[in-house]
């Protein structure tokens, strides 16, 4: 259950007085998501999603909201944040930073078909290229210094084998620079759960709130790490293949990409390989937290150290 | 029929290229609108209108393009221009500038209901506010040294009883001013034909190519000269009030604004009377007009000269 902060009718009716959507018809707690509270907002116009941030601070926000803006303006699918009368996409609402966002239709899949693999690297490589013209900025905060940082305090917590395997692997990205590949906006957790579909219909990616500026070769492995997985932690090679066709298909990969795709794959495993095991070990303290499996990740990337085919074509 | 200019598959294939909206599926030409070319455009993203300008520059679209952006963005009803990959909502096509904006459901009314109306000075208000951060400006080349100067050429061409309510009405607007009046960003044009309507929810305002910036209130004249009035030229009073109403639920009217009323009334009559007129006895060569009775205009600013209520309550 997703409604950490309960918002009553009166105090959303007020704040909805900054806004030119009408009167609240409708206010609806929304039973998903893990980090924020969420609601379903009906108003005399029409649909939203009322987003409550449970850790972000609001100086925090812009940065996404005014990507999810652009990218909704440059017609990539996505939900598109209303501005107030004060031309803010957020303020505060029950004594967290709060926005409102064009509801989109559409479900998340849980066993993608190739023909959706598809869609969402076409979709993505649009949002790559819609990012090019983005004029802010955000580093990656969960980059290599970040997992270096990161492993140094679990090495003493994990079984010698795992230890051994991270070790090595970091020692191994470590060898490899990607600074000379594109680089622009990146979803950075365009995982199944983050994309909304209509049949093979790309209704919206959504949760924006990992994006950064990193390597778009990056993001690319992060997300056909996830929708080409399988349940038992192996590629569909079928549905990588195809993930990788439709991402081509609007930017084809440079060669120097091309070279570095084996070790991408690694680095984006690595990296999620690596939050689970800060999530299982040293959980934050108060951070509403729900503990994903760091083993899928730990298999995955022992499979891509092995793998000969990377569905490049 | 409104295809003045052609436009081929290739030509768009190749145009869409610019943008993020996928495949072409479909190219339909629009049977409607009178100065510029439009037709529905589908692609495996979705559905869109591009307008090609037939008389507009391109350099002169960003301040209405950028307009419809910001009023989307704050969720006022009315079509959201797509940026291309330059970050352009404007480029050539065929020749001619050319935009795509999203497609709106709904229908323009020809007899709207009391609650139409309502529907569209609420929606009018929130557009008066929404406008008060858009940073653009464009000064109004309709106001009235314009009729002033297209009044002289116009008496020698006119019956004497018209030429002499003309002369009248314009020393009559000249000696009131409105410049202490609130102003900002106003559609200019908010006739029937300018909203589209699904039932009592407004789809979206369109056309904003008389947007400008000037006197909220006269903007309200605009629309309620056209809202309320009846095939016969007569006012509805139960739907001007109504619209009223409905605007002011959103932005009371100011005292000095309630005064300068009924002076307004006359204003935005006196403004399509003689564009009307001149559109009748100076139509400009080569352009495609669509003459419409200048004598409903005259009608209703005779009708306001003798008004005694005048809706506000």
């Amino acid at each position: 259950m997703s409604v950490y902060t309960t918002v009553s009718r009166e105090s959303l009716e007020h704040w909805l007085q900054g806004y030119a959507l009408g009167q609240l018809i409708d206010l609806q707690g929304i039973a998903a998501g893990i980090t924020n509270t969420n609601y379903f907002v009906t108003t005399t116009h029409g649909r939203y999603v009322l987003t409550l941030f449970e850790t972000l601070q609001l100086k925090e926000l812009p940065y996404y909201l005014t990507l999810m803006s652009h990218l909704a303006k440059h017609g990539v699918a996505c939900p598109a944040p209303v501005a107030d009368h004060s031309d803010r996409f957020a303020s505060l609402l029950a004594g967290k930073p709060a926005c409102l966002v064009s509801c989109l239709s559409g479900a998340d899949v849980d066993a993608p078909s190739a023909e959706q693999c598809r869609a969402v690297g076409e979709t993505l490589a649009q949002m790559h290229k819609a990012g090019a013209t983005f004029p802010l900025l955000m580093k990656n905060p969960r980059g290599p210094s970040w997992w270096s940082r990161t492993a140094q305090q679990l090495y003493p917590r994990l079984p010698e084998d795992q230890a051994a395997l991270l070790r090595e692997e970091i020692q191994y990205q470590d060898a490899h620079r990607f600074d000379h590949l594109p680089s622009g906006v990146i979803h950075a957790d365009l995982f199944r759960d983050n994309v909304l579909l209509d049949g093979n219909h790309i209704s919206g990616f959504i949760d924006f709130y990992y994006a950064c500026n990193d390597i778009l070769l990056y993001d690319v492995a992060i997300a056909v790490n996830d929708w080409a997985r399988l349940d038992d932690g192996e590629m569909d090679d079928n549905r990588a293949r195809i993930f990788l066709e439709g991402y081509q298909s609007e930017r084809p990969l440079e060669m120097a990409e091309r070279s570095c795709w084996p070790v991408m794959l690694r680095a984006a495993a690595l990296r999620f390989w690596v939050s689970r095991l800060q999530d299982l070990y040293q959980p934050a303290s108060g951070e509403l937290t729900y503990t994903k499996d760091p083993m899928v990740f730990q298999r995955l990337l022992q499979a891509h150290r092995q793998r000969q085919d990377f569905w490049l074509g």
